[in-house]
This record gives structure tokens, sequence and C-alpha cells, in this order.
């Protein structure tokens, strides 16, 4: 019964990565898992991406972070079968209890992001969704101690229909990334959000600067983890 | 009707510091009260102080800190007569919520109890409870971008049974602040805890430094700001 | 002999609070007495403004600022009477030899004003009078470890001319504010100068940021310290 | 001739990351390639360890670490066939030359290991091999913009004789590791030479504490580019 | 024999500073010689300007940069005759090898133009030749330990054409420097190139600022440690 | 009458540095004229040593530095003569004033031993007269912006009784200094006061690492200045 045999431990060996949207919105949750599937290979961990039920349609303010806070810690204690975890919304929500909940590894995509980007140029310039949300990423900013790397952030700002409009959002972020590059001498850009992934590619042949989407930084230090500690 | 329609009037706009306490440990709040009695004076606002029913016996995880954010902000949202709010935990927990669901001042009792420190001496030492929370007051401190004024940050550690021993507390408190005086060069001592008011005094005539109650400290704030702006 | 005893101790152990203009400008000692007039309370401390009489009638170069250094220690040691004091001059003249002078707290209006807009916002930003005296400022932002938190400087630059027509200044004040808050991402503005604070609470609405008068910010920290200590 | 054509298609389209031991010793190529054997994944990109044949046989002092950086740019620029560049020397010799050479990306081992440092813990520590090599790590890690997030950084200096001893060098990871926890606060430590991957597992579970093997933490990040650029 | 003894004690006895140009290009180096003319008194030390005939006829990549360390190092070694070593390029190439090459000190440029504009003015403007360096000179500025005092670093970006054309390269110089004076609010300049040192006293005269020739200030602190310890 | 008017010329044009020891201790200012002998280099400026007669007997308070500051600056008004200041105490005291006071370069001795050191090693450490003044170089370097290399800086504390006997304040630098290299990784070290340059040179032999004097390192800023702009 090798094959059998055989099989089961594959099932019971193979490691897996979870992903989580703290929000309710499986659109986003199936852009994320898009955006890592590279990272899906044959021999490595299994990559699942999960959607926060308890989650808000989207996270927004500091109330729509801190309300996910104990949703993840309790997910992150209750799938022990999980190698490694990932946070996915750019506010980090929860991630130190969540580190708290569990010894094994818990990443932020934020933060992954800044670390990536760190590898990858010697400023960064980050592009925000919206303005609000920036004066919350400085904070964090100087939390994580990385303040002297940053370059600048800029938000893309788009209104509803802006964002309607076909490549509107692709322009503003190429319109906007230039500026990081040629006012703000970044030599490399965070897409400050969850869900841009598809244009990370795009936007870096067209600035000609390494492009850094979160999920996938994330998603790296992830594969890194479970590889060597799974 | 002078007299009544002046004695309604006194009362309607008599200001109010409200100061929560997160955890829902009455004794507690009592002593913040007692903490800040020196605060409440006649022509000045009324400083009412309120154990948050929501909270945990004792604020002492990360799990914690983020389970009281929403209540506390909640909180914040419903008393609308409140003219000035202090968070009165030592890991200021849910301050950004608060601060984003009401225009009115919150004071956290950390933040606070540094800046009264830094106005107090040039280096500050913290005497925490324990060994654990210290990495999460480091990790604020950078947040606040106050970490070059830290001189050092040592715990006290005491068993329950030392606790209840008569003068342990005090004991140990003196101790431990000769080192961050002697050994780290502080000249400016923080309590870093809201229930420890009762030693300041006595731990600051002993010490020969000035010593700072984090909650006395908030509620300086939020006293200046209420007279201000009410 | 009760009333008369306890007329006497009454008077004895009011505490006061001694707020020092060292510039020998009555009228602008008298601004800063109405600025902090809110915090004269009953039952509270009294609080005094004196102009030191060996003062320039401006503080305005550094060789002014060094001029009255030791006047101030004097005052300060002469005074036992006092219980805390405050250096009315946003370059804190002075401001260690005072502390040096004497264990009762000295505040100084600069220093409180950065502690109090650390409170109260995130990035602040500061309106100086002139462009001069902005590099005095970073300098001494530096040394007080708290550069990271500073948004910018702006100076308004006004003529005796224009401040002489009615509403300049604070058309001034906004305008520039306006560029702190738009431009530079301050979410708190702080008045840097002693004789502004009857602009605040109008700039404050104009802008829907907090905004700090450096006396009143000193005033609150003297308050507080002499309701404890006192 | 699909298997044909399907094959080459396989060796043309399998990524490589190249890893080059910058001293001329095999050994320590031949432990790098052990250590990211992990990373080897059926349907992930070939990883290729090379020795650079102009290395000096140790790369101990500057003018070692500068004599590799032209020859390690000559690689770099000749091996258009990678996807992917590590330089696995904790000095991170001719990074800054590499990456002028390429638009590839280029990691090195000492930048990658802080980190991913930063993605596990709070505060790092750092268990050198010598003392005389700190003073260049502390300038770099200043260069980086990191140097907030270290605990310490602690050399092992293990004579000759004591490496030959068996377990010597770990019970010395061991002793000097547990210095970093408990009187540096380091909630994680990085092994600070190429050399010791060996070591990682076993002290990490001995520590209690993440334990990052630098060509690891570059491995990780070049496999992350390559799987999303490649 | 005094006479003679004399004469040839003094020979023996005038102490030499060394200033290698590490690039091949002889007018460079004589440039270097006219900038630190004033530097050679009777009395004191001799200044020898050397070209470095490895070297490549300009500095202008990392790859020049790291291409001439090792030279340089071995001249260090060679010239024992030395009392000091300053290396003329203001990338400081080689500067951490030639210091471990020699007991005596050894001065970089840029290093020197950075502590001696600390000492003439509050924040420090640099003037670069290119964009392109940039980036190189933030991140040593970082290692440094500097980059609180410096206020911008802007290009002058000459085309040849604009530089053949006379008074273009000062002209430039001076537009670019009332930028950092104005805009950026540097109260000292430092020309950051090897070769413009005949600008330097023109454009200081017409900025009315102190501006920093870096061969200079190396010259100054080269003159300073011979004069000491020779 | 050509050698007369030559000789005239030459006794015009010979350049000056004031070096203003700002305590009225003569024995001291006669010290600080020994420990710059060395710069007295013919062709060369003219390099004074005064007392300054207004100031107290030792600078030791911050009352004592402020008490000169305005002398201090009278004295570079009135000196027209002269081509750069020094001042020579190690608290810099009157700084700013003597800068606003005139175009000349003006060298302070501490913010000039940091300078220096900073070209001589990685991380200095300061052997300081006493505790006492340790809290306010503290403060100074914070804002010189230095901070990040400072090492440590400890006391050598000497009691008048043992300053007398013969080589105890030798054998204490040699003690406390022995402990910033070995405990605190200090590669250079800073003779923390104005009247010990006489044991320099062999602290430096005994050490092992370069010894700044403080009156020396301003002594060689002012050279250089004087050489360039005279």
């Amino acid at each position: 019964m090798a094959p059998i045999w055989h099989g089961k431990k594959m099932a019971e060996t193979q490691k897996t990565i979870l992903i989580i949207n703290p929000n309710s919105n499986q659109a986003v949750t199936d852009g994320i898992s898009n955006a890592v599937d590279a990272f899906r290979l044959s021999g490595g961990p299994k990559i699942e991406c999960m959607t926060l039920a308890e989650g808000p349609f989207g996270v927004e303010s500091q109330a729509d972070v801190d309300s996910v806070a104990l949703p993840l810690s309790r997910v992150v204690t209750e799938r022990d079968d999980v190698d490694a975890f990932v946070i996915a919304c750019y506010s980090d929500p929860g991630i130190h209890a969540c580190r708290e909940a569990t010894d094994k590894p818990v990443f932020g995509i934020q933060e992954s992001a800044m670390l990536a980007a760190a590898s990858l140029g010697d400023r960064f310039g980050v592009l925000a969704i919206a303005d609000a949300s920036i004066k919350r990423h400085l904070r964090y900013l100087r939390q994580l101690g990385l303040i002297e790397r940053l370059a600048n952030e800029r938000p893309i700002n788009l209104s509803v229909a802006e964002t309607a409009g076909g490549d509107a959002t692709f322009d503003r972020l190429e319109e906007v990334g230039a500026l990081l590059r040629d006012q703000d001498r970044a030599d490399v850009v965070v897409l400050g959000c969850a869900g841009m992934a598809r244009y990370r590619k795009r936007l870096q042949d067209s600035l000609g600067l390494p492009v850094v989407d979160p999920c996938q930084a994330a998603a790296t230090l992830a594969l890194g983890a479970v590889l060597l500690n799974g």
C-alpha cells in the first residue's frame, strides 16, 4: 500500500500558509489569491486564502482595524494545522495579538512590504489609496524604526467614478509613482493596499523601478519561514 | 427665577473629564479616582472615573488590549456630555480608535506620562510591572518618536506573595528606581502602570527625582484642554 | 480665633504659579495673563504673571535670549513662595539655569507646546513669527529628541505695516496654517510665539485642527505639577 | 517532437538563483548549499551555489571585502542566465557594485538577515564570529537605517582549539544567545556569519526565540523575487 | 657638522600629508594641489598630491569606487614616510580598507566636508555634480549618523556643453545653491566633488553662506592630526 | 622703504586666531596655550589665548555657562582684528550668541571634539570630569544630531585629593578610558574638558586608540578656516 501511505504522508506533511483577508469582501480575497499564485509550487506549501467572516466589507477606519484583531487572533489560535499566517490588510490589524496567540510566524503585509522594499532600493515611496490612511502608516513606520528609509508616501485619492473608468487607476498609480520617483527620489515603490497586485508588473515596467505588492512580500517571508521551520 | 436659572446654568456648563478604566476591576478605578482627586477644583471640571464593564479583570496581554478598543470607542461616542477623555491603562488601548470616534481630546496615560516626564527631566526611566510588557512599551515609544529620551525601562517583577507583604512593592520600586537613577542616568522616573499612584510622592522623596504617575499626567493634560476648549 | 487662623492658613497654603515674561514689554505680560485666565480656578493655585525688569523690550536674538538667563534664574531663586515657574518666551531662555537653581518645576513654553502638541496630533506644524527664529527652533527640537514628530515650521514673516492692518495677522496665520495642514500633513498646529493666544481658538476653528498656544501649554503642566506636589 | 520541445522549454524557462560565496573555500559553499536546500522545490527556481575563484580563503578584513567587489560584479554581469543573485558573505561585499551592474535583484545576506529578523521579532540580537567585525556591522546597520531595532551584537570569539572541540561552537552560541535574550532583550537572534546554518534550528529550540540564518534569509527574498519577476 | 646634521634633521622630521587623487586625471590632481596650497606653511608639513595610476579617468560609478579601494590601501601601506592620508574623491573610496591598512589617520573628503560643515552651520546643503550620485551620498550620510543635519542635496546636472561655456558652472552652482539656502534652509553649503574648489570663495561671497570644499576640509583635519601626532 | 612697508604689511596681514578661556583661571589659559603650541607655524596665523576677565574661576554650573555668553559675544564683537574664534570651555558657552555676533567662524571645543572624533573612529567615548556634566553633554549631543556615534560618556569623578596625588589623574583616565574601549566599544576617546591636553598623547599610546583634546580639535578647524578665508 505504498502509494496510499505515500499519499497520506504527502497530505500530512504538506505545509500550509494561511492568508487571511480581514475584510469580508470575497472579491478581494480572490484577488489576493491570484496575487500569490506564483508561490504555489509543487513540493511547496499549500497557500490558502480565507475571508474573515466577521470582518467589515472594507477596512478603512481605525475602528475597522481594531474590530478584526480578536477575530484574527482566534483564527490563528484555532487553525493549528497552519504553519505560517499572513494578515492581508495594509494596516496590519491585530498583528501583535496574533503573534501573541501563536508561536508560529505571523506576517503583516505592510511590515513585509517595507522590509521587501528595503531589500530592493534605498528609499521607498508608498502609493496610498487615500490621504486619510497616510497618518496611520507614518505612525506605524515610526514604530517599525524604518522612517529613515521612507522617501515619501503619496495618495492616489481616486473617486469611485474615476476607479470605474477602465485604466484610470493605473494611470493615477503611474502619475503619482512618477512623482515619488522624480520629486521624492524613491528608487522602489510600494503599493499601499492589499488589492492592487494586478498593476504591479505593469507599473514596475512603466516606472523603471521595482514595485512591491504587500501580499506578495508577506507571502515571500511566509514561504521562507515554512520551508525552514515547517 | 435667577437663582434657579443660574443653578441650572452652572450645572449645564460645568465641564466633564471622563477617565475610563478599561479593566473591570472597580478597586483600580477607585485608586485612579483617588490619584486624580487633587484635580477636582471648585470652578473646575468634574472628573468622573468609570469602570469599563466589558473590560477584562486586568489588561495584561495584547488580546486584552485589543479587546477593549471598540468598547472604549463606543463610550467615547456615546458620552457626548464629556469634554475630554482619559484611557487609564498604561498600554493606551484603543487610543487611535477613540481619537477617530470624537473630535474631543483623548489622552492615553502612557503617552501622557512620557510627555510629562520629558518636561521634568532629560532622560526618563520607566518602572514596569513585569518583563513581558516592556517589549510592548518600547515599540510604542518608538511609535511616539520619543525613544531618544528613554534612559531605560526596568521591571519590578513582583510575585503575588511579595505584593501581599506590606511594603514589598514600595521597597521594590525604590530598589529598581535607584538602578534607573544610578546605572541608567534617568533623572525622572515614570510609574509604568495605572495603579501605583499611592507610591508616587514617597518614591519621589526617596529617590530625589521627580516621579510621574501616568493617570495624573493624563488628567493634567485633560484639565488643560477642558479649561481652554470646553 | 479659628476664622483668623483659618484665613491665614488659606493664604499661606494657596499655591502659586509664577509666569515670567522675559521681555520688559508689559503689554505682552498682560496678554499672557489673559491667555492663562482660564486656569485661575477657585481652589486652584494663584497664577501670577510678571515682567522681567532686566529683559529687553523683545527677545529676538540669541543675545537677547542669553541676556535673560541669569536674571531669570535669580527670580527663580528669590521667589521661594512660588511652587512652579513658567518661562514665557518661545526660545525657552535660561531654562536649564532656572532648573539648576531650584528643585521646583520650571516649564519652558516651547518645550511645553511641543509636548502638548504631541498629545493632540501625530505631526505638528509650527507657525513662527519670522524666518530667523526657525533655525534656533529646529536646533532646540533636535535637542528635545522630538524632531521625528515635526511636520514643518513655517514663518508668517509679517511686516509691521501688515501687523497694524486689523486682521492681517490672523489672515496670515490662517494662510500659513493651511499650508502646514495641507502640504506638510500637520494634524496639530503650534503658535510659535508667546503673544498670539488671542488667535488660538479662532484659528483652531478655521483650520479644523487643534491649535496650541505655548503659554497655555506650559500653564497646564505647571497647574498639574502644583496640584500634585504643592 | 513535443517532448523534446517541451523539455527544452522547461530548461529554458526554469529560473535560476545564483548564490555566490565570495571566499574560495568550497566547504563553505557546500554548507551554504545545504542551508538553502529546503528552497529547492519542484516547479521552483534552480538554486546554484558557486565559489568565487578570485576570493580569499576567508573574508575577514575590509581588504578582503573590497577585493571581491569587482569579481562579484563581473559574475553578475556575465551570468545573464540568472534571475536573482545572493552575495553569501555577512559583510555584503560588493553589494552596491553588483546592484549597479544588473537590473536583476541582488541580495546581501546581512541585509536580508536584518530584514527577516525585523519580521520575526521587535529587537534583534546578533551573534558575531569575532569582536573585530562588530564595528563594521554596526556601521552597516546605521547605513541600513535599522539601528533602532538592534538589541545588541555580541561576539562568540571562539579560538580554533575551541571550535575543534565538538559541540564547543554550539555551546558558545547558546551561551551568548542567552545573553542577547536575557540581558539585551532581543526577541530574535541572527547568526552573523554565512557558515552556521547547521546550528540554527537547534539554537532556536534551545533559546526559545526565532533564529535567522542569513543565507536562508537572502534565499527567501531571492525566491520571492524570482517567482514574481522571472 | 651641525648645519648639515641640522639640515638632515629638518628634512627627516618634516611631516608629510599625502593627498591621493583616486582617478588618473592629472589635471584634477593639479586642481586639488592648488586648492590646498594655502595649507603649505613654512614650518608645517609637506603636502604632496599624487595621482593614482591604477585609477579610472573619473570615479563615477560604484564599480569605479570599488576598483580603487585596494590600490589606495596599497599606497597607504607602502608610503610609510607619510604621516596622514587624504582620499580625494567625494565617494570616499577605500576609506575603511585604508584605515585598516595603517594606524595613521586617513581622511575621506566627503566625511571631512560633512564634519566641517557641521562646525560652520546648523543644516548643510550639498551641491552634487549629478543626480546619480545623490543616492550614494545619502546612504553614506546615514552611515555617518549625520542625516539629521542635512538640509538637502541637489544636483547641478550640467551637460558637457554647459560646462564648456565659461561661467556656466558657476552660474549653476549659484542658482542651485540659492535653492539650498532659500527653499531647504541650509545655512552652509558643501561642494560635493573634488574639483570645484576654485568656485568656493566666489560662491561663498555670492550666497552669503559658508561654502565648504571637501579637499580643503580633509586637508584641515590632516594638518591638525599631523601637527599633533607627527 | 620697501622692507619697512613689507614688514608692516606682514604684521598687518598675519591672521589671528583668538582662543578665549571663559573662566578667569590664567593657569588654565596657559595650559590651553601650550596645548595648541604645535599649531603656531611660521607663515601661519598667530594664535592668541586670552582669559575672560568676567568669567568665573571655573565653569561648572549652567549658571556659569550662561554668565559668560554675553561677555564672550562682546569680545567677539570688539576684536575685529581676529579671523576666527575658539570658545575654550567644554560646555561651548555662548556659542550661538558669538556666532550671531560675527560673520567670522566661531568654534566650540565640545562640538569640534565630537566632529574630530567622528573623523578618527566610528564610535566615540567621552571622559567627563564629573557625573554632573554628563546630562548637559548628552543634551548637547542630541542637539548636534550626533548621538548615534556616541559609545558612552563616563565620569572620572576625581576628588581634589586624588587629583593632587601625582599620577592619579592619568591613572583614572586610563582606567575609565579602558572601560570605554572594552565595555562600550569606543574606538576613539575624547577628553571632555579643556584642561587635560597634557595627558592626551600618553593616554593615546596607553589605550591604543586615538585620543582627542577638544582645544586642539577646535584649533585645527580654526586654522583651516583662517588659512582659507583669512
